[in-house]
């Protein structure tokens, strides 16, 4: 189905901006030289997806563009979609990889539970494929990703060699500063903090209300060195191993006693 | 904005079957008993959400029924955007425990990371709110949920007397058996597995080829007693307590040597 040289490592790429994102064309560019390529992506923008699916709607999925050691399909679906489909029906063979991203943003502390981005690498690990997202803390269409591509490809390289935890993908954000001041890699946990959300109130012009969702980050452990939002803010990059497993182990002996005594 | 009697709790409820599932009809009458009950729930099926915000349309929410100690908006929005509204623009005070439910079909194992049951109440955790996802297994519209009731409720007890962890909410699934042969609880973990996925193949009227996704879950564990999948097969009402904090702390040190040697 894929025009491989079965030799080379196959890296499956999808992001949650959109095929014409400037975030996915430098993702494909830092992956280039690892494997072939297979990108499977969204036609249309999929931010804040989370790991959504798409069951109400028929899923569409048509190739885009093939070269040698390169194939690209765009899909109406969600990036988790885009996974399940490329595993399913696009795939000749298990990918030894999975990339996701370049985000336009950030996806650090508990924005990894809304990130379409991370829910693609985390679709990934679930299937026992390696998988990394990355993000930069750049919203803008027009961020430039290209001082970054050595940052990223020192995390592929990396990864390519020692693997991953099985069950577990890396979360990793990029802070928006000269590529040379970055001052490394630092592995840290999610901070904990929440969105404190702002609605803003319009009226449309059939004076009907609406809202639009916007908001601010709260971090509630600003001086937490182990946290990705400490790393981001001093000038490091952060790698956070994101694993599927939810399970909160230290609850578990008191709601033993709780539910199961009776 | 709430007509509550402020000396009772505030108890939030939300689902991601939209407004008119009967589920969502069992959890707000087994609710009742125990406070002032709000009603955020979308106008629609939100299966298969997970945690998607609504980025990218207008919101909408609006009033659909008040009396006293009951107040129900319908919304446009996802489950977690219904419980960002709720908690900024529709509440009078912090409320003391939300609710999410009872979904038509399971949210054990992996399912967690695709429910939008489950993302609402992991939404709450986020603010600190004390929260249960409830999940039936049975996908039909018209399920009963009436017999469950009893369970239901003294899970709903044990959590407002005994609280929960910051930052933990549960997920509870209910086997679909005479609720006399329910032998009792079983805090377990996330059962390790995957979706098999089938991507159903068909052509439209004017020729253009779609998919539907369907599927079958895989279990990795089968005989893992310790799990939700377990518990459920051997007529348990399974309850998982799900943390906000995605970090794989057994990664930690490996990661740290790979890549903050250099």
């Amino acid at each position: 189905m894929l025009m491989n040289n079965n030799d080379r490592p196959l890296i499956l790429i999808t992001n949650d901006d959109g095929y014409r994102a400037g975030g996915l064309q430098a993702l494909i560019e830092a992956a280039r030289p690892y494997g072939d390529l297979l990108v499977v992506v969204s036609t249309e923008s999929q931010s804040g997806m989370s790991s959504a699916i798409t069951v109400k709607v028929p899923l569409h999925v048509e190739k885009y563009a093939e070269k040698p050691g390169f194939t690209m399909y765009v899909s109406n679906g969600t990036p988790v979609d885009c996974i399940k489909i490329a595993l399913n029906k696009l795939v000749g063979r298990h990918p030894d990889l999975l990339l996701s991203g370049i985000n336009h943003g950030a996806n650090s502390s508990v924005s990894v539970l809304y990130s379409g981005t991370m829910a693609a690498a985390i679709e990934g690990c679930m299937y026992h494929i390696p998988a990394i997202g990355f993000s930069l803390l750049d919203h803008s269409p027009q961020a430039d990703f290209t001082p970054y591509t050595g940052h990223i490809r020192a995390i592929i390289e990396k990864v390519m060699k020692n693997g991953l935890r099985s069950g577990t993908c890396l979360n990793v954000n990029i802070p928006k500063i000269p590529a040379d001041d970055i001052k490394g890699v630092h592995v840290c946990r999610q901070a904990r903090g929440y969105w404190i959300e702002e609605f803003e109130h319009r009226i449309d012009p059939n004076h009907r209300e609406y809202y639009w969702l916007t908001g601010d980050y709260f971090n509630e452990e600003p001086d937490a060195r182990d946290t990705d939002e400490w790393a981001l803010k001093h000038n490091y990059i952060s790698v956070v191993p994101v694993q599927i497993d939810m399970t909160c182990y230290k609850s578990m002996d008191k709601l033993k006693r709780v539910f199961e005594s009776d």
